[in-house]
């Protein structure tokens, strides 16, 4: 690890990551071994270490993953499930994993209502932010957890910094930060990774064995946030740990007050009228307005979905 | 020009660039007709157009030519000299023009003084910013003038603000505008072409037939500066107006107190004990600690050093 000045085995590799992430866990305050933590994981490298970590680490965290009904040629979404099943079962045996199906739930895959929508430009990536922030909550609030976790590296944060920075977003920049305050009714959210660069979390990945998808999602190739990625390389490569000093400097003179942050990140929630979910809209939350959802719709059962899904995954020998 | 959605010929291309300089002079307060402003000519593109369009406007500005002794395979400073009295003739036959010759003056030409002094590892450009900026504000104050006017276009001041922002330098981000005001003895500083991109001065110089110095200074060739500037152009090739909206805005989000601003940017100056120049250093100010200046040398004599140098140059032959 140049930046460090550091040049590890895999054991002791694994060992740094692990208490680095500890570190990162207690600077930044995000949770305690005493509180539920839901990692919300997609299948990927990142978000497998991160529950592999915290699972390591003696915390108590579940999973949590959604379905998007993204298949693509690779069967993007059944392929995910199925290596988060493995995982499970070899790595975090006596945690829990939710499965929120969303073409089960609510009807339609993300590429089918991001067409139905007027969201995104007909890209789905919107409909599928959206979507899944709202499920991600609404799971939180529902079953009790204190603390949502995302596998977001340091890469990823970079990447929304300068796209924030290039557009000098102050309400983005103000609110950008490894830990997202609960209120109202919306979960904590943390992100223990973000000091990794991506290939460090990579790395981790490789020396525990985690068997992940390495594809990225199908509709994520070519923007904008790749792209900015791309620019960040350029600068890495030309100055070795400038991503690192990018975000953490930019956390440092947030921290000393530079930012003129507003009153209240979160100012103004109300319920949402069809599902009860916090919002800011009036009437119904843009969630709902999307789905076109008038009323609470059943509550998610994980057992069936998670059998839906499993058998749907056997039949296509993932 | 395909952000702005415009497409002109030469005569109405002059006209909107002129026009748009001073709209920005208006806009940013920098100047008015009563006042003598005192123009930093290189003999480039920026600079040299900067002058010919605030002629044109009928302000009241002044050439200022500093002699870097910089030659390298092209005579870099006596060919940019030749470029600037022959642009004076015939362009701005009234204004005067001054010359501060930093070898004749100081005894050593720039790469001389930054070889012997500790600043910038073994490149001359720290050495030489600093020199210039102690030039410029001390002609400004000795021979009356209200307001120092630079060339530094969008494309220069959007890879400062890179910089600045990529470091997170809260104190320079604070000040980084297109106006620094006046202050205990030190001139206004004024860059009313902070919003053309580098291709739109030189666009107007081609259409006004000025003849400038076409190659960089050969010191600055992959500098820094440079590679953010080579980030930006992806980016403006990838978005087109990025480069104008990323320093616009933050301009925007800098006038509506988005950043904390430190509060005075130029506090507790006093005069430098050998020249008497502001600094904010105790004893000698930066300038005479690394010229190892003691007392002040005498007053620049402006024809002396202009007949020398232009004796000089005429035996080269430019």
């Amino acid at each position: 690890m140049r930046h460090h000045k550091l040049a590890l085995c895999a054991e002791h590799y694994g060992e740094w990551f692990v208490n680095s992430t500890q570190r990162a866990i207690e600077k930044y305050k995000m949770f305690t071994r005493g509180e539920r933590v839901l990692v919300a994981v997609s299948g990927g490298k990142d978000s497998l270490a991160l529950w592999d970590v915290l699972t390591r680490l003696g915390y108590n965290a579940d999973g949590l993953y959604i379905g998007l009904g993204i298949q693509g040629e690779i069967a993007y979404s059944d392929q995910s499930l199925a290596r988060i099943r493995a995982f499970q079962a070899q790595m975090a045996p006596d945690a829990a994993l939710h499965v929120v199906d969303v073409p089960e739930t609510y009807g339609k895959t993300i590429p089918q209502i991001a067409r139905a929508s007027s969201r995104g430009h007909g890209k789905p990536c919107s409909a599928c932010g959206l979507t899944k922030r709202y499920v991600m909550n609404r799971l939180a609030a529902e079953r009790g957890y204190a603390v949502l976790a995302t596998g977001h590296n340091l890469d990823d944060e970079a990447a929304v910094l300068m796209q924030n920075t290039l557009h000098w977003q102050t309400g983005y920049l103000a609110r950008q930060a490894p830990v997202l305050e609960a209120g109202d009714g919306l979960a904590k959210k943390v992100k223990p990774f973000c000091r990794f660069y991506e290939r460090e979390t990579a790395a981790y990945a490789m020396v525990r064995g985690i068997d992940y998808v390495y594809d990225e999602c199908p509709h994520a190739v070519g923007n904008l946030t790749n792209f900015y990625k791309t620019l960040l390389n350029q600068l890495e490569a030309q100055s070795p740990g400038a991503k690192l000093q990018f975000y953490v400097q930019f956390l440092q003179a947030r921290s000393e007050g530079f930012f003129d942050a507003p009153p209240s990140a979160r100012a103004d929630l109300r319920a949402c009228e069809a599902c009860g979910q916090p919002t800011t809209a009036p009437g119904r939350c843009a969630f709902c307005r999307m789905w076109d959802i008038t009323a609470l719709p059943a509550a998610e059962r994980d057992e069936d979905v998670f059998d839906a899904i499993t058998a749907r995954a056997e039949a296509a020998e993932l």
